[in-house]
């Protein structure tokens, strides 16, 4: 129980090289900011990106990796399917992982639906309002009833995921959408938080409620020490019977 | 964090005092066998009776109690509609209840479920043997992939519950029936689990993997800290335009 | 499959006659509203109201539905426990029940939910507009990606029901909240859609996407003729070997 | 409403050509064997097998399929990414597709599931017992509350799918395990059911019972002409106030 959460914090990091306007809100890059609350809560954080040999996710990292945060929107096509795979592997394994904001369109999650992960989007500066809609789960501990974003991009329903397995936030856009914000999946061992919040251009990531939503998620997504799955062909238990 | 997990283990206990059979599975009541590995495990726990005045569930004692364990099998109509309400209102007010085998036929049961909790059942001494079916749960950390008991009362399908938000084990019994042993549930704040094993003359609570089951089911259940749910009559956020 | 589908509307009748603004939305009342678009898509359609003997919910009557609508607001506490009682019993052996709007507070939606049923509501002429987040989901047959009503009393989150099985429609309110507009449920062998739209003083019902809705409920809540569960006491279908 | 729903049925037909005792089971094909209970019961039905040109599987064929049915075993791994990817994408687009038996295996069954699809497994000509836990939902439509198999192949669990959106049925087998034999997912628009039996050497798919749940489960996954996805970018739909 008193082992310390290992957290890898995966960013493209593109942004930040390519746009004065993101490196302000985010001087030391996306994956800094999320590291932050993190180490804060006591976790052990590392940061990797994408420019990093095999992207920062060696095996070795990946298998000292209790959760994994995951960041991408403009290179998703230049991650490896080498990396990707892998990444799957251990998510089946048992490692959890958080998809944040444009991740919806990343190859590991798309994979890990088995959907299209489309939806519809809008760059307008324009409020967004989180409304809890599963107050009893561990992952809005701590909370009020809604979170507010003073100014966010949109993104709007139909969003093509299959039915989440528990539905935590709803949003509420000014320009006249809603979006399932909060979705948790299960794939193999591994537990799976999407959550919307976090263009790049916004200090989103700075808020005190985004920050404690995904500092629980990923105490969520951490991995239980339950029966290892055993497949293959087995013997029977019990007598089977010699028909005639 | 460090505040100790406040149980009450709720036992009808007649059959003690009805049946010598009982008595020596279980000299000490039902309730004494299912407090033991809570207390074991840091948890804070008391007893409550059916024959003790409001059945032991005074106000004070449910304001009190994070996780309410339940118990009855040959007096559930004894139990006063007055105490059930109470512990109705305080499931959906965030306390967490663990449901044990004949209590599916207990009043508070069917309030919460809405069905009639009727199910197929016989007592001949036969195997039951419990399988894992979402190993990543936190109810079924520390178990194998199966639980085996020698001998326990049959249940079987089609169970009456409403559709389980988790299904976590599923039961295989030797004279050829199913059932679905293991289910998760939420009502208002108040998180529910349906565990099967436990007929009153078989040494199942004794056994260690059952009582790590309800362990673990205790921690999932107590409640968070969670959004107070707002009800009622609220003045718009944003500004209405008038309609002509 | 030729055979029609027999469908029963219920209205609690009051507004329309105490009320001279909801007569000249619903002339005939609100339960004549839902009538007609359903007897035009080839159902047999009868009506019932509070005042009626029994509430015109005869055994018979109930014997003889294979799905009810129920719209009722100010006089819940005056349907009777024995009605809710044959209601409910009559859900749980297969009739559909489509339960609208203030609907959600009745006994009979309480009853089958298990939880208070609570929410937020408001009324301010704001603008509705329900999203479509089940596309595939025959209740949304033949719609849009959304529908929008001009004004509408708002219900906001968080609305005290369990986790819907199937989550079809997300509505967006003028005013800043969301809401779960569209859930289905199933208790014992009946199918439940809960349709948020119809505040009586707004001529929801006549608008023809929600007439749509509300046939489509319909046709998914019908019973399908599957197995009857088997309760109770059976002997073993495989040997049980004898323990020693 | 009176067009005939237009099903393929794919089979790996390799079985049936190197093996006598498959032959004699199904002697045109096990695509044949399924075929013939859905020509009966008024649907359109081809078939098609991998060692056709596309795999009997051009766009021609699958845009005019409402329902797929997929049986492979042996060569999954001869089915071409090309197919499989347009497989995948007319499922996202509305497709229906049944999943049978050694089909879990299949590429297309894993890249719509998103996991490994592993079970456990063996030939022991032993009993399968399938129960049914949904007794409500149409693919279980005529059937009683359980189906007996004399002899089947075992699958057990656990089975490495993500929790079903709806579980129908559940076996029991005699060597002791128990398997979620009949299971259902939505992916974008399309509906998929996996439904356990049909070892190719059994003569499973000329019973009645097995042919009614699939001839059910067709008509089940039949697309709805519901509201068709709008992706990308999109202009706000209300006004967004200009930000200080």
């Amino acid at each position: 129980m008193s082992r310390k959460i290992q957290v890898t914090v995966w960013n493209e990091n593109r942004h930040e090289q390519l746009n004065e306007e993101v490196r302000k809100v985010y001087p030391n890059g996306i994956h800094e900011a999320l590291a932050a609350p993190l180490r804060e809560s006591g976790m052990d954080v590392r940061t990797a990106t994408l420019e990093q040999p095999e992207h920062g996710l060696s095996q070795e990292v990946l298998d000292q990796t209790d959760v994994l945060i995951w960041w991408g929107h403009i290179a998703h096509d230049q991650v490896s399917e080498e990396i990707v795979e892998r990444v799957h592997q251990r998510v089946l394994g048992g490692m959890g992982l958080i998809v944040l904001h444009s991740g919806h369109f990343s190859k590991i999650f798309k994979r890990l639906m088995g959907t299209g992960c489309d939806l519809k989007w809008r760059e307008a500066d324009e409020k967004e309002r989180l409304w809890v809609v599963n107050p009893s789960h561990p992952i809005v501990e701590g909370l009020g009833q809604y979170i507010e974003l003073e100014r966010e991009e949109m993104y709007g329903e139909f969003f093509d995921i299959p039915e989440p397995e528990e539905l935590i936030l709803v949003s509420w856009f000014e320009g006249g959408e809603v979006f399932r914000s909060g979705c948790t999946f299960t794939r193999g061992q591994g537990k799976i938080f999407y959550f919307r919040p976090g263009h790049e251009t916004y200090p989103t990531y700075h808020q005190s409620d985004i920050q404690k939503i995904i500092v629980n998620g990923v105490r969520w997504a951490s991995p239980t020490n339950g029966p290892k799955p055993v497949y293959g062909n087995h013997p029977p238990i019990e007598n089977i019977k010699a028909k005639s």
